[in-house]
Parts: structure tokens; sequence; C-alpha cells
């Protein structure tokens, strides 16, 4: 027999089929069993026998042979898009014997602190609340793409070994590279620059490896970037860029995933078609007045400005983005070209989602010798940079992108505490899939 | 004015545009200059008075004011897309000066050795005809990611950075994590089996790394895999499933790229809806008898043996692609599953492409038992796979998986000499974008 998901039990009515999933939760009561059982497909309530499911716990593999009736209507449960069937068991195999769980998968929510939830990852990763988190980054990917794709975009591929730390800082991994020296990329960046002569447009799903040497709620050590840098532009067609990729991918996952968002205790997305542009400075004078709180002479936006800034464009533009823009030049990479109307400030942006810096770019310094200056003057060296310099000696077109956080734009949607509850197998400083202990 | 596109021309005719790209070539013929000028969308001629022109050399980047005029019908260039108009500039721009080029970027292909092709990559990468290998390259992804799409899988992110080198061999690069020592991943096999809990199927697109000592025409130090994985599964519906992905991809290439495979001189793809299916020792019995060459008793098959089977799947099934199963269980990873029937052979397969083998995998030890032995049985430690072994601990059904090397298929596609022309930027035993000196 094959096998049929527990979504398609709803069309089998009247027929014997052969389901295949885990045990999500049994309860006994007395002369008959129920067995939630859980696939790909979501949540099915079985009905067996006590000597059919003798010994089944939960997490154990099975396959169930079983007859699907229709449920009388008044026993029909709405919680479940399963629930107008009546599974009744006729034999149950058991497949594969879960050993005793450490914590309870059986509630709606994982009642766990963090430390235990991601000591026992490959384990709390099916439960129905985690899966869900990652099927709505699944869409945030698939809109992102297509998203670029749109904008014209082509999707390239970037190394992510690098012979040098070249955006600079000591927070780069060193690598043994067959005994040379070499760094794991901190971001596509260069890269995606310098393939900008090749397709002018191009796209980039790549790994950054930050060594932050500090633990945080939104920081993570590796993490997935979504990227687009596009040649023969200006900041304002970047800024109108970059808006329509951060609009389209939210709001593919918005039409892609509305139950499973309905799921998350989190208001409904705010899309407005206009987003709310502000300089960082502008950001700051407002805050100001609205709150009293001067952070005027800031040389960036705390934390605190970001939910605040948030908070306004929510509410006065019914918006849960807002775009800032010019911060101060000494502030960002190299590689940001300063407003030449006031070269303090540079073309430089962010988005912000509900709270949250989920995107940053720029306008880049696009011409050779700027760039070679630019280097030296943040005491780095040209030579380190040998291969990105060469896209620029050979003739490069005005150019600028931007680069979307994959795990923060999840969190951001969801509300979760923390990034790493959007990171498959997070790592930082103090875990690579466990916690390194105190001996090394 | 707003920018045109050289491929829009055609439908601009009696009117005044703004062009920007490129100068690919440029030709002098005393009162006029002939200018190829090089967009995203492919080249396009531009006549111009010399005064013009003065200065201009390739590479250049220009924005250039022209009128478009419909040709004279004995004049259309059929080899060109924009054959049919004629561009006279009227003003151009000079954006971003060239540098002298270390070589001719002008003619059709690009007719420099390996070295140096690499050793100017920023600059060869806008070359049209590098330019269609990574075009090529974008549709294989896209096409790929499609069919797993269609198989049911999810896509899910998985770490680089692991705790331990868990797929054995020396084989394996070190890095520095924040003091502690921590691998990056020989594949990104482990990860996406453990989230088979999760969805039952899933794709991943990840880079892998292998230290190799050696250099190949066929090995890269850094690559980018596409891998699926799938639970509730048995042998021949993997081997069901592998056929339809790789099918799938090669399909929507040829489908999505006609015009780019026929500027390469390339046979077209014989894609038999059904693939031939071989086990290693048929494949060495099939070689004897066609070739008289006794590979029988070898554990392997050899990169010859594996140019011949094809060689017999094009001609006797007009097949362009063969799966071969069953390699001994001993030269297989220890997650691979050995045949009850014969356990010394495996439930392993390769797909081969035109004569190189661009997909492996297996049906997969699910148990957890049979998986610590095997673990042991290779003398590598159970403890360094804690959290591998945590996904089988708690209830895993029978699964399997496939893995694509995009860099493979973007080569045979393509029959490029050599893997790194498929490689953005490649990395190798001997280079990080350029070579590495003798002193480090």
């Amino acid at each position: 027999m094959t096998r049929t998901l527990a979504s398609q039990t709803v069309d089998r009515v009247g027929e014997t089929v052969l389901l295949k999933g885990w045990v999500n939760t049994r309860r006994d009561h007395g002369k008959i069993v129920f067995i939630d059982l859980r696939d790909r497909t979501g949540l099915l309530q079985v009905v067996a026998r006590p000597e059919l499911a003798e010994g089944l716990h939960a997490e154990d593999v099975i396959y169930v042979e079983c007859s699907v009736a229709a449920r009388p209507e008044k026993l029909v449960n709405p919680k479940l898009p399963t629930g107008t069937v009546e599974i009744q068991a006729a034999k149950i195999e058991l497949i594969s014997k879960a050993a005793e769980l450490p914590f309870d998968m059986g509630s709606e929510t994982l009642e766990v602190q963090l430390p235990t939830l991601l000591d026992h990852r490959s384990l709390s990763l099916r439960h129905p609340r985690v899966q869900d988190v990652f099927r709505v980054q699944a869409a945030v990917m698939a809109g992102f793409r297509t998203a670029a794709q749109n904008l014209g975009c082509t999707e390239v591929f970037v190394p992510t070994v690098a012979a040098s730390a070249t955006e600079g800082g000591a927070e780069v991994f060193k690598v043994d590279y067959y005994g040379h020296s070499a760094f794991m990329i901190q971001s596509p960046q260069l890269y995606k620059q310098m393939a900008v002569p090749m397709f002018e447009r191009v796209f980039v799903v790549s790994h950054a490896y930050r060594a932050e040497p500090s633990v945080t709620t939104r920081h993570l050590s590796e993490s997935i970037q979504m990227d687009c840098e596009i040649g023969f532009t200006d900041f304002s067609e970047l800024l109108d860029s970059l808006e329509f990729v951060g609009w389209e991918t939210l709001n593919h996952v918005q039409k892609t995933q509305k139950q499973t968002l309905a799921k998350f205790a989190v208001p409904p997305l705010k899309l407005a078609k206009k987003i709310p542009r502000l300089t960082m400075r502008e950001a700051q004078s407002l805050i100001k007045e609205r709150t009293g709180v001067d952070h005027t002479s800031e040389p960036d936006l705390m934390p605190e400005d970001e939910r605040e800034i948030c908070r306004w464009a929510a509410e006065e533009h019914a918006s849960d983005l807002v775009t800032i823009t010019h911060f101060p030049t000494s502030k960002r990479a190299f590689y940001t070209a300063p407003d030449l109307a006031n070269p303090e400030y540079s073309l430089s942006y962010d988005l912000l989602f509900r709270g949250m810096e989920i995107l940053s770019g720029s306008q880049r310094v696009s011409d050779y010798d700027e760039l070679v200056k630019a280097i030296k003057d943040r005491g780095m060296d040209p030579d380190n940079f040998a291969m990105y310099l060469q896209a620029f000696r050979y003739g490069m077109p005005p150019e600028g992108g931007f680069s979307f956080g994959l795990e923060r734009i999840t969190m951001q949607l969801l509300q979760l505490a923390n990034v790493r509850e959007a990171s498959l197998f997070p790592r930082d400083m103090e875990r690579v899939d466990f916690r390194f202990h105190d001996t090394k």
C-alpha cells in the first residue's frame, strides 16, 4: 500500500490507508488510545485499541494501517485541518523506537529554556512550532529570490574563503589553508561587487562569518545573507530597489504563510506601499521630539532608537518598514560612497523592520583611485585588495547594493526573543552544536 | 534621459536614446569609428565620429547619446540580435577609464591560459564567453531548486562550521574558533540528515570544503553542492528521485539556455526519459565486453570507466545520464546502508553525465545502534557525532538522499576543460584569488 499523508485523509473517507509518521502525543483513555500522528503535512488523530499501541511513546516512528471515516458533525475538531475525519488503526508497525524524551514535545509551544532547546536541537527541530519558524524562513528566501530576479539580478556563487581579512577588524575567523593563512569572509560584499561587471545586477546568498567576541540576542557567528548588487545606478534608484526587494519579500511571506503566521501571536504585517524614509539625523530629531531622549549627537542609531523610529513608522505611516539613510561616513565600511553635498555623511542606508535593522547597504565608491585612497585612509593595505581592485581598474560603472540578514528577518517576522531560534544550528562564541566545555 | 539597454534598441527605431555600457571593442576606419558596446543584454555596434571616440579603449565605461535607425536589409548583421539597427553616436561620456588590458578581451573566445585567466579573474569574468558559463550555472541552480521543490522538499540552511571533522580523513580545513578548534564541513551531509525529522524532505545549497592535497582538473577546495534528503523512502524511490531531479535540472537548462548553449560547440543534450541503470559490477563487465579492458576486480569506477560507460549510455540508450549503483560498502561513507542481500555492496549510487560523476548518494543507515557501530567500525568516536546521533536516537524514518556538484554539472554541460572555469573565484591548493607565493 502506498503512503497516505495526514492531510490527504480528508479525501479518503471510507478507505483503508497506510499512514507513516511520528507519535506526536499519546493519550490513554482506558479502552482506547489516542495517538496524534505527525508527518510533514501536520497532525492527525488516530484511535487505536490499547493492544495495538502497546509500548508506543512520543517520537516513535510508526506505520499505521487504518480506516478513514467521517466524524459526526458535533465531533469535528475545527483546530485541526484533519478534524473532519476519524481514523481507526487496524495495525501499527513500529519502525524506529525513540529514546525517552528529555522534555515534553507534545505541547503546542515548547516550554524549555534556550540552552536546553539548542542542546537538543536535533530533537527540538521537529516540534511543530519550531518547524513553523523554518517554514517561514524558507518562504523569506523564496520571496527574496523572486524579488531579486524581478529586479533583473542573476544569481552568482561567491567563495567564502579569502586570502586576507579585507573588511577590517579582528572579528574574523582564521583558517589553516594548506599551511597558508586564510580567512572566512565577513560578508560576500567584495565578491559581489566584483561580479557587477559580469551581469551588472547580481544576487548572492552566502554565509557570513563574524568572530564577534560578544553574546547578544541578535548576533550569530555564522549567518546567512541575501545580497543584491546593482551597476549603472544612483542613490535614489538604490533606495527604490532595496525597498522593492524588502517589501516583495515580506509580502511573499504574508501571502504564502498566512496559516503559519496566524499560529504565532504576532500582529499582521503593516506593508504600506510607500516606505517612510529619514536621514539618521532626522530620525534622531524625531525621536527627541517624540520621547525627549536626546541622541542627536550620537554617531549611529542605538537599538532603542531603532525601536522608537519603527513605532513612529507604524503609527504615522502604517508601515512596519522604515528606511534610514546618511549614516556618518566614518561609521561605514571603506567602500561606502560619501555624500558629495556633505562628505561627513554617506550614501548609506539601513532598512528597519519592527524595531530592528534587517538590511544594510550603500552606494559604493566606484572610482579606482578613490577606492585605493579610502583603503589607505583606514590604515589598510591595498595589496590585500588586489583582486577586488582589479575589477575597478578595468572600468566599473556607478554601483551599489544591499544585504538582508535571513535570520533577523525570520526573528522579527515571528517576534522571536533570540536570533538563535531562527538558525537551524546556531553558532556563537560559546556554542558549535553543543556549548564548549571549560576545558578545551 | 533614462537608460536604454542594448537589446531594446531594436524597438526604438527613429528615437534618440541613452546607452550605458562597456567598450567591448573599438575599430577605427578613418572617418568613422565602430564601437561594440556591451551591457548585460549583449553587444551593440555603435558608429561614432573619431572626435567623439577620442581616447576610448576597451573596457572603458561610457554613456552614449545616440540615434537609432533601421539598417538597410543588405547590411543587417544576422550574428547579432541587434544587427537590424544602426546606432549613430551624438555624444559619448566617459564614466570610468579602464587601464590597459593585459590581454585581448575582444575576440569571441578568450585565448589565454588558465593561470592568466584566473590571475585576472575580476577582468576575465566580464568576457561574454565567461559570462555565458555563469549564466548557465545560474540556470542549473534554478532548475535544481524547482525540481527539488516539485519533489516536495523544503529548503533549509545548514551551518558550515562544525565541531569535529566528522566525515573522516585529514582532508579538512581547520578554523580557529574563538580559541577552540573547529572545522569547515566537507559536505552538508550530516546536517541535512538531521533536518529530515523536521520536514521529511529537505533541500540544501551549501558550500563544501575539501582540503585535498592534490591539483586535478575536476576538484575544487571549495565547491557548491545541491543536496536533497528524503525520509520515509526506499532505494527504488531514491533512484527515481535522483533521476527526476537530475533530468529536470538539465532539461530546465536546455529549455531556458538554448541560445547560450548554441554558442558553445557542444552536442545537444541527450535526455532520454528513461535513464539506464547498472550496478558497478555490471558496468565493469560491460566495459570489459566493449573494450577488452578488465577492471572487474577494481573497487570503484575509474575516470576512464566513467567515460566509457557514458559512451555506452549515449550510444545504446540515447542518454547523456547513467545511474551506477551498489558500490562497495567499504568505499562509501559510514552512513551508507549496506545492501542486506549482499552487505559487501551498498545501497549507493552515482549519476554520471557525459563521462563524469555529477551526483553521489545512498540510502542511509537509519537505525541508531547500527549507526553507532558503523562509526566505531571506521575507527571514529561516536562522541564526535553526538548532535548527529541525537536525530537518530529519537525516532528516524528510513531515509536517503543525494548531492549534485554545481561546478561539475556546469563543466560537463559546456564541456569545459577544467572545473575551475566553472567557479567564479576557484580555490585550490595553490590559489585563493592569486597563486600563493613560495614565500608565505
